[in-house]
């Protein structure tokens, strides 16, 4: 049994996995309620020490997913997003209750590739890239059955791919990033731009009415969607060329609210843009934990790379 | 002792490698003298016991660099300018007159980057990225000291990453790929393109042509090697984010005839393009194995990875 903590801006969430990737328990706190990452981290122990009593099995390992997460050094490096600056030492502040256990951390795309390797379709497989779509778009690239951390411990940020110089204003500073169009916000500032050029009411607040819309055939929401996969499919084609995968998962919240409304155009842009002496060796799909609590298992498959 | 065996569409080059990387000894073969992969090899075998003989040195292993390998599986596919069609076993070929030696192959941009990894600027890193630039853009990917080879055994590709949509043909038979602007046709053609805006008459050939006018400060000449080094740093940049390499090295003729005409312009655009949070930990720099032979000493260091 294996406990992931998935550390993120407004929830922390803590669960028990066994072996073959059930969820056992779980609790669930709220990150805006501690002012500094050793508060946190003592909440959090109380919490696992309170669900491994009642399972009665071994904890075999504690694995963390957390924004900026540098797996090699077991720290998280000046999250934007959550109320702890600099750099947060958790492997050594969980070591502090877990002396004799396994603790192992690694950013939450990476976690998802990981969780993918030992719970999802990438059992079995050596060579993929998991997809995370939320608020930003993450990566992780799984190479020869193992996660790449790279040299400066921040491999895969795919979502920061220049795809339109001099395009949309990104929150890294930049113009054009790939995740400007394929992100919650981003394709929501599609669908605002085509209401925009069709003289159109917008009529959606977020990117739930988005997809309620797109479910409703409104041509509008289903065209933002369109471009929204064009993007993406071509920026996967490009990635595929690096690492040349077998298979490309999407994973991630935009991914599960939009279905086949964002994957159908995705694959076909996929295809167009694929070189063509990789077709049929590269296949673009849906992760293996969409809806399946995967933050949680992710992040409790990170302990099992450590063996 | 290593032999190095580089098969080129025109030329063949077999050469014998010190442990240090030094070159003891080669022999160059025309390819086009040979109408089957099996003579080519004995002529090859012949040449290797020749140069052996003469060494008395122990011979460690033998490594084939051509277009088109695979690692994996030892043989070359359908390789666009070989007389040899179909799939092509040189690994077998090789080991019934050296069946005591180990035998190992690659396509030519993995080759130059295990080179760069035993004998260039890549001795003691674990994760950087080759770009071959010549006809084609080819690329080998280090992640963690070894050489991706990818889940089709053709990681790498990303020559034919799309960066203009709908751009110059492509001779894979789709458009706007990278190495359509970046390598010796490439450029030359952006030259052409120039001199017709300016209302110039072309004054060249062919890329060395160009290398010289650069050399002789002619400004159409020097702004299409600004424009190459634009996309080449853009593509680069964007290539960066997928395995974070320390270090990416530019090898090839390309690279080597234009110095830094080339190499300036490609890092101002690698710089105002690159993830503000990769800065400083990515370098961009010419290959330790340009004007060295890179393509014998990148062969003969493939055994080494299959200690």
């Amino acid at each position: 049994m294996f406990c992931g903590v998935d550390i993120g801006g407004t929830n922390v969430e803590v669960g028990l996995v066994s072996e073959d990737g059930k969820l056992l328990d779980r609790e669930g706190l709220k990150t805006g309620k501690f002012y500094s990452a050793p508060d946190l981290v003592l909440a959090i122990a109380e919490s696992i020490l309170r669900m491994t009593k009642q399972s009665r099995q071994p904890l075999e390992g504690i694995g963390v997913g957390c924004p900026n997460g540098r797996g090699d050094q077991g720290v998280m490096v000046e999250a934007a997003n959550l109320p702890f600056k600099g750099i947060v030492p958790f492997v050594d502040l969980f070591k502090q209750y877990f002396p004799d256990i396994p603790v192992a951390l690694a950013n939450d795309a990476n976690a998802a590739a990981i969780g993918e390797l030992y719970y999802g379709k990438g059992q079995g497989l050596k060579d993929f890239v998991e997809i995370t779509l939320g608020t930003g778009l993450g990566s992780g690239f799984i190479v020869n059955g193992k996660a790449v951390d790279g040299a400066n411990g921040m491999a895969g940020e795919v979502g920061h791919m220049v795809m339109i110089p001099g395009g949309r204003p990104c929150g890294c500073g930049r113009s054009g990033c790939l995740e400007r169009y394929v992100t919650a916000s981003g394709i929501v500032a599609t669908y605002n731009e085509l209401c925009q050029i069709h003289h159109h009411e917008p009529e959606i607040g977020n990117y739930k009415d988005l997809c309620d819309l797109a479910g409703q055939n409104d041509p509008v929401a289903i065209e933002a969607f369109g471009q929204a996969g064009k993007m993406l499919g071509w920026g996967l084609a490009n990635i595929a060329l690096c690492t040349a995968p077998s298979h490309i998962f999407l994973y991630g919240g935009v991914a599960l609210g939009a279905g086949d409304y964002l994957l159908k155009p995705t694959l076909r842009s996929f295809d167009a843009h694929l070189l063509y002496s990789y077709r049929g060796s590269v296949r673009l799909e849906f992760s293996g934990l969409l809806g399946r609590n995967g933050a949680i298992l992710g992040a409790a498959s990170l302990p099992r790379q450590l063996r």
